[in-house]
């Protein structure tokens, strides 16, 4: 755990400079607007250590992983999410020589993230001698205008006497990934305009073998400076550049405004792009930066209107949250159907692709809570819409069905480990739970019965081509797989895998006679394939160990050395930093939430007591080394009244990043994690569930906070839940009367206003 | 199963080109003499598939491997055996015009590789319009003098006028390794020296970050021609050229002769590499083609001596046995102790490494069988050199002793598959029993005690902290392991590796009251520590199966849809070729012999029932897809007298890649597994065993033959077999009188020139 922002409700805030900690600032600075997103590096080359990266909303590239070791079925590439040009790029000279942190002496420094509003400000004091040099440097990723990136840099002279002052303000295409082993480039320079205050820079990603599209980016920046002399632009064979100088008299201030319009081949021919961002340079050019940035304000506010939680008592916990909600949405928010929640989002490169299986199991039931229904939908239309490349990725396998992908830009999996790509096959099981999660929620089948039903049938033949009858055990089992628990590998019989295996067989069936004739005549489930699902369904081995009672993880899992995580020295931890990956494998030490995840999928299916056997043999023995991890356990734990270890739980989910819990966070944020401290308060404290299209809530209040409120949409509804020592109140703050349950007890609830 | 080459006893030729089995071709047609080797590529640019290809004995380079999935423990780099320089290229003019046989039309086309002299030819007639003209390619890399590679051309004009006729002479640096992802060359040319008739270079291995050692080559050459004008020679970046031309009449003939000496900074300072390649070409300046042929075949006469087997009645077995024997000679015969025997030898690119358990589990005793003793001792003092490196790869795991690496050129584990680097443990099994194979075999003890027993103590830590006790089976076991059947991974209980673990602390504690008192003091293996080994010894799980009454290759298994091998249709194998990662691991299907791998090494130990139980069991399941295993398989069913079952698995062994058997000999011989016929053979038919120091045989001979006879040194003696029709003959050769076991009788053996 490191700490290295100030406790505030609004903001992430320190006036700690740190070259030590400056790639954990960065991650925690990021800003994006889900078209497009940034770490928090600066502005200015800075020679100390630092992962500067821009990333666009779908663009990626198919790296090449052909090993030695490639083996029939894996994947051809290795889809990456790839540094785009830098365009925020702004130098600083001072009497000719560059401002760069990593070695100037600055003081009265300050980097604030404004989370209410979307703005990233950073401003210090820099001493050179006799000479004092204030800056201020602002950025945001606007809302109001996807395109639209704008930045302000402040310079003002606080010394007796006048300087040189130099602005570079640049496009700047010289980007690598730190991953590429010998720094290949992943961009071409296609085209270069450059005029004395404006520039324009069009890069195309190189040519690959594996028929994925190629992207082209097309890059215009404004840059307007009162004060200072524009000499002419400056181009090499990577950058465009406009340059400003001239002298700062004592107390006086500079300004430079830089307004950057990134447009994509995604949206445009290649060939209208330069056109497209003129136009779009051409419409913010009268605004100013204020006035943009208003607009862009004006937006945060209306989805903090809807999603903001307000804790009282407990101020590392508000931040947290609001933390959270600020980063998940900056990575999506359901606009463009064609993009989805990469679990670094914008803020690392690492975990190559947009879309892990982490999207329907923690962010769809956020979005379901917070956002129009159409941003789940959006979510489950992008599945259907790659169910060919699911298709593709079981055929792979030499299996039937459809195999949604653990990594992927395109619906084809582009992971290459076999242990994942292969065997966490469990991933289907969600994909296929998350049209059930939409469907109870929102109460519209119409999903479900068009275009849900044809995942559904593909994931369900999946399952029982993977199935495999024992003759031994006289039972269906599933052998070769990884569950969520990726600190054991090629198991056999993991009870989650098994359970939604069964699971999804069963909700194909029952689905199955809602659709429309033709729907069903399309997808030709003849009577011996519903026969034999309903055989596999009857006979699959769900093991529950005779000693304990508790379903059994995986075979062998027992003869494991079973000890407590409690038992590991603190330097041990996290074991995945500093044990092998043989020593992990063969400790009995739980990544995350396995059986405990499908118990919380099916929460209301087990007895209290069968839930609390699992969480008492499972949660000791689990180190949470997944960010993943924590959520589930909140909610299991306040749903067993373990109040206590669900405010643990909390704490971890919440502040994850901010506390750097897990020594990783310098890599990135763990976007898809960001969910977990919502549904820790909502489905864990607040104990909100969907039972037979009614909503639930059992809340309690943690013993540190004195109240906390947070707001859920629920079919053309806003209610408004306020807890405090007194108990709780519902309130409907929009739609049509609605009656829900509290405790056991149901309340009718109206509007207020009425 | 392709066959493209002729049967003959000594010669592996053809009369048919063929573009599409070209690499086949090269890989079969392969030369090298254990300092250097190369595939059988053409002298001249070839614009057709080919995988040109010239390696160095013990020159290497740590490739970066790091990808996304990078995790603790795993190697830092994967070592790789690279392309050198070519320096037999010779590109060919007539009229201006290049010959490339991929374009032009030849007639009269023979490939011919002399086993019995080590030297490959290539002749065919050019025909291009009216002309037709005569080519003649030699070469071969000398025995007699490790750096000489010595090439002639002959070229006839056969058409009724004169051509121009331009021969090109190069070394040529812009070689790539096929594997590579971005095309990266691993050399750069540091010097480049250049006259009419010579030319040398010097090129050195890119830096790298891993603080191995850089290799530098240099690579000098002499070109003589009668009847041709020799230009000023030509240099570019990555070449140096004595260029050739001049009118060539009818029926006139000119000869190149191209010497090349190939020195390396393994052996001299880097400064000195130029003086010494100067000197040595000096050395063979004045020899002919002849002379040096003459040199280079009285050498491999010397080695056939010894090692020839000679088989009547069976051609096809004749020349396996003989191919097998000469691509193994050609990789490693014990001249360099610094070397190793890389699985593909000189001969492709695939397994990077230069040392594999192969080694000492399949080549160990065929060297034992037919070379001097030293050179087995090399092979283990290989080792023992190497401890260092094994503790450091047991340390990365975060476990005691040494743990002996999957793939090494220096010691440390290099190859970056977690379910081999971690897991095939067992490898560590192989290097201990080969103490024991050596010390029975020569009945010197003074490796074991002296050095052996470092490996040995080493080892055992290894195994003693690996193993972990199961409260729930009162057992040690062993978790997470690769058994030699690498189409399951990361299994718990191979019967095998348990095996193993197991004899090797036996072994140990057996072995350390043997040693002087000095070593056992720097040992410190204390009683604590001996009875814990023994504890383990006395505990280890082996499991047999209830109901088969079989070895239970791994925990599980049992479980799997057990079917045997010959119920998979043809075009469903090789199964690694056809199915997906996924399906070959769920299947029951096995690569090669594991449970009767450790039937093998201990053959005396158990009774005739079980072995056939388990053999009758197993073999059936066994797809024989790893070239290692039909020998083991050959070996036990001559054991247990199934002779038509041991003739299938040598023809299996003995043809594997002159027949294509596994569909991957274009990629390189498999040369560890060239020592399967003889093993077949010597251990199989002839029975060969080695009881309480006392040379055993029990020969049978194959149906199919008639005769057949080999010679093995043994103990300072040179013994020799001959089985017919009626019986057995042995006869001394060399030594002192013998007495011998033949089939249970005592022979008293003596030279009969006496």
């Amino acid at each position: 755990m490191k700490r290295i922002f100030e406790i505030d409700p609004w903001h992430i805030t320190t006036d700690k400079f740190s070259i030590e900690n400056r790639r954990l600032q960065e991650s925690m600075t990021s800003l994006g607007n889900e078209y497009m997103g940034m770490r928090g590096f600066f502005e200015e080359d800075y020679s100390g250590d630092s992962l500067p990266g821009i990333y666009i909303g779908g663009v990626w590239f198919p790296d090449k992983t052909r090993v030695g070791w490639w083996k029939n079925g894996y994947p051809e590439y290795f889809g990456k999410v790839i540094n785009a040009l830098n365009f925020i790029k702004i130098n600083t000279l001072i009497n000719g020589h560059h401002l760069d942190l990593a070695k100037d002496t600055i003081t009265d420094f300050k980097l604030d993230l404004d989370m209410k509003q979307g703005l990233l400000t950073r401003s210090f004091i820099l001493v050179r001698g006799d000479l004092r040099i204030g800056f201020k440097f602002q950025r945001f990723l606007s809302l109001a205008q996807k395109e639209l990136s704008a930045q302000q840099v402040t310079v003002t002279n606080l010394s007796a006497k006048s300087v040189v002052l130099e602005l570079q303000a640049s496009l700047d295409a010289d980007v690598v990934n730190e991953d590429s082993n010998y720094g290949d480039h992943f961009w071409n320079v296609t085209q270069q305009v450059a005029h004395e205050t404006t520039g324009y820079m069009a890069t195309e990603t190189i040519p690959n073998n594996f028929g994925t599209p190629r992207f082209t980016l097309g890059v215009g920046m404004t840059n307007q400076v009162q004060g200072l002399h524009a000499e002419a632009a400056k181009t090499s064979d990577l950058e465009v550049t406009n340059d400003f100088n001239g002298q700062l008299a004592p107390n006086a201030t500079v300004v430079l405004d830089k307004k950057v319009i990134v447009t994509t081949s995604r949206d445009y021919e290649t060939d209208q792009l330069q056109s497209k961002t003129e136009a779009l340079l051409a419409k913010v050019s009268g605004a100013s930066f204020a006035q943009l940035l208003a607009a862009h304000a004006q937006a945060w506010a209306q989805r903090w209107q809807i999603s903001d939680i307000q804790i009282q008592g407990d101020a590392e916990a508000q931040q947290g949250i609001r933390f959270n909600l600020f980063q998940l949405f900056s990575t999506y928010y359901g606009e463009d159907k064609r993009l989805n929640i990469g679990p670094k989002g914008f803020t690392g490169e690492k975990y190559g692709g947009a879309t892990y299986w982490d999207t329907e199991a923690f962010a769809l039931p956020v979005y379901l809570g917070i956002s129009d229904p159409k941003v789940a939908r959006h979510l489950l239309e992008y599945r259907h819409q790659q169910l060919p490349g699911a298709v593709h990725n079981a055929q792979q396998q030499g299996l039937k069905g459809a195999l949604y992908p653990m990594v992927t830009f395109n619906g084809i999996e582009n992971h290459n480990e076999w242990e994942i790509t292969f065997e966490e096959i469990h991933r289907n099981g969600t994909i296929a739970y998350a049209i059930y999660n939409y469907t109870r929620y929102t109460g519209d089948d119409s999903y479900l019965k068009t275009q849900g039903i044809d995942v559904l049938v593909g994931i369900a033949r999946f399952w029982a081509d993977r199935v495999h009858y024992s003759k031994r055990r006289q039972k269906y089992v599933i052998h070769g797989v990884t569950g969520p628990n990726e600190y054991e590998n090629n198991v056999n019989n993991n009870w989650y895998t098994n359970l939604l295996a069964q699971w999804t067989l069963k909700y194909t069936l029952a689905t199955l006679p809602k659709v429309s004739s033709d729907k069903a005549a399309q997808l030709q489930v003849s009577s011996e394939e519903a026969q034999h699902w309903q055989d596999i369904i009857a006979n699959i081995y769900l093991g529950v160990d005779e000693e304990t009672g508790v379903f059994i993880q995986n075979d062998d899992f027992f003869d494991k050395d079973i000890r407590p995580a409690s038992s590991l020295k603190p330097e041990e931890r996290p074991i995945n930093q500093h044990w092998s990956w043989d020593k992990v494998l063969r400790s009995p030490f739980i990544k995350q939430a396995d059986v405990l995840q499908g118990i919380w999928y099916f929460i209301d299916d087990f007895d209290m007591a069968t839930k609390k056997r699992n969480f008492d043999f499972y949660e000791p023995l689990t180190v949470h080394e997944s960010s993943l991890s924590p959520s589930v356990h909140a909610i299991l734990a306040a749903d067993l009244n373990e109040d206590d270890k669900a405010v643990e739980m909390y704490a971890r989910t919440a502040r994850l990043d901010l506390d750097n819990y897990n020594n990783d966070t310098e890599d990135g944020l763990h976007i898809t994690s960001m969910t977990g401290a919502w549904l820790a308060i909502v489905q864990g404290f607040a104990g909100m569930r969907i039972r037979d299209g009614k909503l639930h809530f059992k809340p309690f209040l943690p013993k540190q906070w004195t109240a906390y409120q947070f707001r859920v949409l629920f079919r053309g509804r806003l209610i408004e839940v306020n807890v405090d020592a007194t108990g709780t109140t519902l309130k409907l703050r929009q739609g049509e009367p609605l009656t829900v349950d509290l405790a056991g007890d149901s309340l009718n609830l109206t509007r207020e206003d009425r």
